[in-house]
């Protein structure tokens, strides 16, 4: 049994001795992501020393795992025969995504050094739009003829496996590379040697088209438990596959993008630490200013009072609590309909349901954090003739304005979406701007009769 | 090539024409997944119908597709005979995921139609703690002996594979359960028929432990990029496994539980439509009464410029933008540090990195927020003889207010990491507190010296 973080301390005790002869053997024995890991612990200038100790299988897959910068470390420290042996054993698909990270000198370099056929298949993936499934598919597939048996099949496994992502699903073709069906390796398996592919394949085939964005597949990966799905071009014809390790990490970017657009950051492909200091402006001051200037309204709102703030000034000391109570209730609201529209539960025709359920929720809410309320406001200010007043129309407030904030964080991201609009990034700017207004209209105009003002 | 649209379209006029037979042979071929999607659209009524014309096979595939209610529904309306036949079909993990979410009289009836090993084995799982490997884990694995030749493992496949939920790695086990190795159903196809599993087995293991939390196993399958993780117990024994497809399940909920603490909602672990009023109530009212109670510290922060309100009252105006604005700067930056956090890019001793990032970052949004604000100040005030102290108090105070906030949002999450607690749910309200509180005070310090308060 592997205890990873006893085998790293003892390679880096390995490094610091010089013992190469025992660090290759242990090295050799550990996941090519610990490696990577390890690596990156390690000062720059000995990255290729350990780097070159590695079995070649293995040190491909290591590269794999590294990071944009060590990647480009190594790639610049290589020999041209380096180079080729690592890119020999890469499969397309990190290949691509390696090359879309690199400066341009660097992808001149790899592009040199990739044989004819691999630079062919490398520009056929790089031509398909971003963030398409042609985009992150690999054409290192298996696949079969309709008219061979199961024997026929698994001998050809066994020729071409050791170069393919999967074998595990294997895709039947005709003569124009059309996708008749696909057989998993099980069925192969329980089949009699003299069956043929045609009789055990499963016609119904779930699959993608290039031009679909990747959520498309990793959704249909997920939905059909799938190992890996088929991606097709327009004429039905197989142009490569996903596989279920990159269907996971376009979940978890999808997630990403989700996060980064709840708070107001537009989403960037780059890591926190490899996107500049400009591009992270540039990614978050516009919704920045958006709510900046949204405040305007909210300013003169304030400013229509303006003769009641100058009679009893401690209304104002209320502003802050109830904008970010109400605000929050929003939140709480379009976050829970946004996230339940992004999951398929919450559907444009549930809009009653939802909204009947939240304003249960929110008038129990509302009553609890008034009672509350309520109760400090009369214990903070007992020396004021005035606390009652204050009480009442703090509560009072609070109960309206989560009833009017829980719908409108219903409302707008449901709005959004029927306008076919991204209802993270539109709902929740809006969403705070219209919780502020509600807040200082419903409270003053309570204040206003409450103090005769 | 499929159209699951058309698909559905065409079982929906099946069933309202009661073209049975046709139904039949359609929903055959459909996958399990899209059927049960399909039945959610029907009347409550025909649902068993339906249900009853599926083959036993595919017809227990489409049963663990379901929602909970239409489940539920199902097995009241199954007989005892047909109850014990999707059971015997279904996975153990899947029943595990059943029984846990039904009503004390259904799982009574689950259980008296399982046989004693079946109950057994449910039983055991259901024994694990909530959220640990031990409770999402099946049995449903192939185990093979060191000592077999590849050909007598392929024999074993063929005998088994049938009710078990992999068959793409083999798990390699001695007399007493204890686990020795791996195998890929990959290296099996290409070892020759003579070779003994024990040498070509994979020993150095990557395992999760049945008391570790369900998402250690999930990200280890993604680290390692792999089909399926063994689970054993304190003793190494192999105990079950924990497959991609549940790796993806808890990865997903995992997310939404981050999502619910970002807005500032308990995770739930029901759906929203499953969860109830009081469920939701209870769900979001906690953090709204603290958000709330720590606005009393905001409002005596006003209360003590009451003078300076009173004397200027047009100062109130300004205050909703301003504590918007810095609250979301601060928001953005850490929601970038808590994911950062989260995905493992950004490390504790990262601190000053971070940091410095985020106060150049923050120096940039200033200013540009600051210009933007300083204009639209002068124009909107163009006719008081106050404009330019107001433009200058308020950007002025967003240069500062902002860098702040953003320095707040790298510190509060990873104190909080540090102290060991939560960062999405300590970090977020109090982050809310302290920029309002930074806020207000600068403002008011800036104003009360512009205008010589």
């Amino acid at each position: 049994m592997t205890d990873i973080k006893r085998q790293t301390e003892k390679a880096l005790v390995l490094i610091v001795e010089r013992k190469y002869k025992e660090l290759r053997d242990l090295l050799s024995d550990m996941p090519a992501v610990d490696i990577a890991q390890l690596m990156g612990d390690l000062p720059k200038d000995i990255i290729p020393l350990v780097y070159r100790l590695l079995p070649k299988e293995l040190a491909a897959e290591t590269f794999v795992e590294m990071d944009t910068d060590m990647q480009e470390t190594l790639i610049q420290a290589f020999s041209d025969l380096e180079l080729k042996e690592v890119l020999q054993q890469l499969f397309l698909d990190d290949t691509v995504d390696i090359i879309e990270e690199m400066p341009a000198n660097v992808v001149k370099k790899i592009l040199k050094n990739s044989d004819p056929s691999m630079r062919r298949d490398i520009n056929e993936v790089l031509h398909y739009p971003k963030d398409s499934t042609g985009s992150v598919m690999t054409n290192e597939y298996v696949d079969l003829r309709a008219g061979m048996s199961v024997q026929d099949a698994f001998k050809r496994i066994r020729r071409v496996a050791v170069d393919r992502e999967t074998i595990y699903t294997l895709y039947v073709t005709d003569d124009d590379r059309k996708l008749l069906g696909v057989v998993t390796a099980k069925t192969l398996m329980l089949a009699e040697p003299d069956d043929l592919i045609s009789e055990i394949m499963e016609t119904n085939v779930i699959y993608s088209l290039t031009t679909d964005p990747k959520e498309d597949a990793a959704e249909k990966i997920t939905k059909y438990g799938l190992l890996a799905i088929p991606i097709v071009d327009t004429e039905e014809r197989l142009v490569g596959i996903v596989t279920v390790d990159d269907a996971i990490d376009v979940i978890k970017e999808t997630n990403e993008d989700e996060f980064a657009k709840m708070a107001a950051v537009s989403p960037s492909d780059d890591s926190y630490f490899r996107t500049s200091v400009p591009k992270h402006v540039k990614n978050r001051v516009v919704w920045l200013l958006v709510l900046m200037l949204s405040g305007i309204i909210t300013g003169a709102m304030l400013n229509h009072f303006e003769e009641a703030i100058a009679a009893v000034p401690a209304l104002v000391g209320f502003i802050p609590m109830l904008m970010d109570t109400t605000g929050n209730s929003g939140n709480q609201a379009s976050t829970l309909v946004i996230r339940g529209m992004a999951m398929g539960e919450i559907k444009l025709k549930d809009f009653f349901k939802v909204w009947f359920k939240e304003i249960r929720v929110a008038a129990c809410i509302g009553v609890l954090l008034g009672i509350v309320n309520c109760v400090r406001v009369l214990i903070q200010y007992n020396s004021d003739p005035d606390r009652l007043k204050f009480a009442i129309a703090t509560s009072c407030t609070l109960l309206l304005a989560v009833c009017l904030a829980k719908s409108f964080g219903v409302i707008l991201p449901m709005l959004a979406k029927k306008l076919k609009l991204d209802p993270a990034i539109v709902a929740s700017p809006m969403l705070t701007t219209v919780c502020d207004i509600c807040t200082i209209l419903i409270f003053f105009t309570f204040a206003t009769r409450l103090f005769k003002l």
